[in-house]
């Protein structure tokens, strides 16, 4: 049997381990033979394929990002792109795919699946707001980092008096700034899921103050003012016309400092949250996603992902995986609140 | 009301979180106040109390150890020693006891429970061994030092062609090996769920050879070989009786080098697993452990423990936790091993 | 004798060690007594202290931050503010001052000396740049936080073959930049020392990306473009006036981006490199000053200053720290450029 | 020019650094090309080479260990050893030697170059007790993970009121254990160079007990106890003759438990201060040794080694590195000696 794989999206800690395995298990178990689509979606449209084999994938466990390159090509956005996907698949003598990948890797999968394309996913959001699987890989690793650098930034506090707010990754889910900020002891916790109240929050900063310790609020890249609350807009224009600056997390810097007089500092931890050798849980969880990813293959149990299920890897249907955003429960934000302040 | 904490058995990264998170939340929101027992059931036995408030668990969520101490006094195990502990609870004034440990001091606290002491439990084993919940804080900590240490050894064991073993916590299960061990991408892994036959170890050692690469071998301090199979014995005493020596790393190598004829190293990870500051997830595990475990307090539902399924804290029976050990499943061992050799 | 210590300017992870070591030995072989000044300066100048013994430095050694506080007071530019110091240390009877600092916070205590103030200086900058001493505790930490943020880049760059930019610390002089960069593979790096020329940046990101490989470019803080040869503007202000947005490592990822067609995402480090725990180098070297300036005290060798040359701790005057800043010199960036590209 | 590369001795983070550094310059600068030859001397003895180009050491600068492999063999212990290498070398045009080792690689480098073989050194010691440079690369590595696991010592030893025993690297000299030791804020540090009394450290042991604190204990593993006082022998053997068990770490905890009746365990760090990867600072310092080493053969400067002067590389002859041992002085110890207790 002649596999093939692919990454998309961006890239996650963890997503060497799951090839390692995909391949590993498949080669040695099944006597499968592998070929890699370089960069996602891509790979299959253009028929760029990389040699994909036992040596290939040695050594590769600890090493973040892919070893088959990612892009965010869709082949429904392009015309002819699903035929050509099929003639190259037939032409190359791939009998199914793993498709690692998100929302969109998989939504392609799903749909490829529908067309009779034999395809196993592989949830991968370092968000971890991929429903149908309790955690995706990629998610520890960065909350981790997220954590050190809290860590890091209460001293820095706590000798200058200062306000310091940390921007963490979540577009549309809160996951790393509320696991981070637990675990890193944050004062403030603002997620997408809860537009902010930008007024309750100087008062908890000064509040803070008041018992002498100095505030650490902890903000995810996605999460909002409540309407009309906050002087500072977003999106400025660079002289190119792209949005690079002012991030929720300066701008929030920006008017704690206004409004309270306390000096405030921000720090965007952008793409140092995704790179870089994945924890150790991640690399277990990558590594069972693999070898349940190609028993599935083996199975012929296509159109499904492996999702994890308390201390269980299990199937589920891919549009399981793609269908709603998983989001942070409001009883989940709730019982962090008492920590606050 | 007025709730007692104690920390019982080996210490474990995470403990002081729970205190922090049961001390904020009974303060803030249910107006309790507490007191600290020292040195698990000792302190109640002796009335060794210390103050625990707001100010006390400042600053302790990233400290490893126990700010409390701990120790393996058992009360029944006393004459009158139950007795003692009530009439010091009753003299207090403590309503209720929140205590943290494994299956000993869990063990006690159902007992008491039992006996009409009012207690609530929080699981904790660095093992990862205790029956009725996902995982236990500390765990992932353990395994992420143990898959550091290891991805430290594959450097050393390929420039000098020899044969690594390291030894990791484990008595009675083999979590920490298996996890670390996938993690960590280790050749071989013996857990004390499986007894393990010393020719097969020797015969992947020299597989691994062939391939250019050099073997490391994980164990867990309780793998023991199947009988008959290992001449190295263990327990060598010391000058003073004590047995220090020889544990099952260390055989395992003396063992292998003999057999194989190549260099065979052993490195036993000890105390370092156990100490130091708590990873993110285990803060966050900790954490919660406190919260829900100081709520069952409040809402009066002693003889219970906290328990993490899935994604969920729920409560369980404390003998839940403290009836039989929890080990390694064969399929999950075996779902591991097309990666060795 | 009873002495007073302060620390001045940027928190720096070996305050901490530094305070430690000096009271420790202060107390065990000198029988001094010690007085702790808050926040730099201000201390003296509104005679804010606190209490400073073996309890107090006890635990601190790893521990990043100051926990005596800073600030960037300056006594010279404050009506009286000198009489008002002189005034204070009299009146509570301290014989001499350890003050810990960078330029600025030495250059008060240069002045001071030559005013009969008892001070022996310990000289401490992130960034490396003080004369008369080969290093600077802190430095080593910042430079090991930025290397690792470097290899977690390495990984995303290659899987997204995009150009990756961070910015570093670095106002005046490259060191991190340099220290890092070289540490951490970067393709390209800049410093305040060299203006650099965006075409030829440009050009080498390019060349990178012919071998197939992605660029990472590490950019101080205080780097700046030759004149005329860039495009975006620095320093827009954000609603309330401040200077917040637009730093050149965020200019720098628009230009590359313009210009070559190719992504190029920023990551700006900021407070997260001087926070945290010091390596171990940071707390040998911060401990050793430590040692070696209570020394000096109790020799009373006043208007010098600790320094670092070779493996020796040695003393220099005190105006030695504080005269011409230390930059990176060419030779030392020629000897890195054959790595660059 | 064709240039060999070897790699002897036990493995050290760095030594890839090192590898890059050479062969980038080499190829970029001089034009030059590279073999490798396999496992130290074993290399050109057996002409037992690898392709070594800009390929090979693409992604080597972080990863621990060497790609050229190493042994301990010496080839002037072996009949007609010498005239092999000099056959092999001029056989395979090769004209110069960069050889990466310690005192016995470097031994036979320095008696190569008297007989007209054109070597240049690198000198390599995890131990840092290579006299003729300040430091060597790979130390800094081994005392940051010997810190760090002080750091995880500390609290399990509070928690449980015992004494903890680390045994670190150091046969010959003392400088890891010195260093971690300061950085970990150890209580006692027992060198190689200074044969302790057993009954003061026990006298230290319990004087830090008393005051409510637990000891930490590091001790190289070549530290000894003054003749005669110590009842625990060392070397015991196992079943096949090895001398496996009873090193000074475990000797020590069983003394000091029996001598004071406190709990004591020991933690044996082994290989794994020697593997994984480097430091920023060994990274640096390994790259610019390589930079500079590449230089001198350029130069035709033979018989020299590079080394860390301050904070510049200089040349000093071969046999300055592979003269007398640097062990610590003496004044450096007893500088630290205050900290203890």
């Amino acid at each position: 049997m002649r596999v093939g794989v692919l990454t998309g999206g961006g890239d996650c800690p963890g997503l060497n381990a799951v090839i390692r395995a995909v391949v590993r298990k498949g080669v040695a178990e099944y006597d499968m033979d592998f070929v890699g689509f370089r960069d996602g979606w891509r790979g299959p449209l253009e028929n760029d394929t990389t040699s994909l084999g036992v040596d290939e994938v040695r050594g590769i466990l600890p090493r973040g990002g892919t070893i088959l390159g990612s892009s965010r090509t869709n082949p429904f956005g392009i015309e002819g792109g699903v035929e050509r996907i099929k003639a190259n698949l037939q032409e190359s003598g791939i009998d199914a795919l793993v498709a690692i990948g998100g929302e969109d890797t998989l939504g392609v999968a799903t749909k490829l699946a529908e067309l009779g394309v034999n395809v196993v996913g592989v949830p991968k959001t370092i968000d971890n707001d991929l429903s149908g699987t309790d955690f995706t890989f990629g998610f520890d690793t960065a909350v981790n980092i997220a954590t050190e650098a809290i860590d890091r930034l209460h001293t820095t506090a706590e000798s200058h008096h200062r306000v310091l707010v940390i921007e963490v990754m979540g577009r549309h889910a809160g996951w790393i700034a509320l696991h981070s900020g637990l675990a890193g002891g944050a004062n403030i916790i603002l997620i997408p899921e809860r537009p902010f109240d930008i007024e309750k929050v100087c008062a908890q900063v000064e509040s803070r103050f008041a018992t002498r310790y100095s505030p650490i609020v902890v903000v995810a890249e996605g999460a909002t003012p409540a309407e009309g609350t906050m002087t500072l807009q977003a999106g400025e224009k660079d002289a190119f016309g792209h949005v690079r600056l002012g991030g929720i997390g300066d701008r929030l810097a920006g008017e704690i400092e206004h409004r309270t007089g306390k000096e405030a500092r921000a720090v965007v931890l952008g793409h140092v949250q995704r790179g870089g050798t994945p924890t150790a849980f991640d690399r277990w969880l990558a590594t069972r996603f693999g070898l349940h990813a190609i028993q599935a293959v083996h199975d012929g149990d296509f159109g499904t992902m492996v999702a994890l299920h308390g201390t269980e890897i299990e199937r589920v249907a891919l549009k399981e995986g793609t269908g709603e955003l998983k989001t942070v429960r409001p009883e989940l934000y709730e019982e962090a609140e008492v920590l606050f302040g």
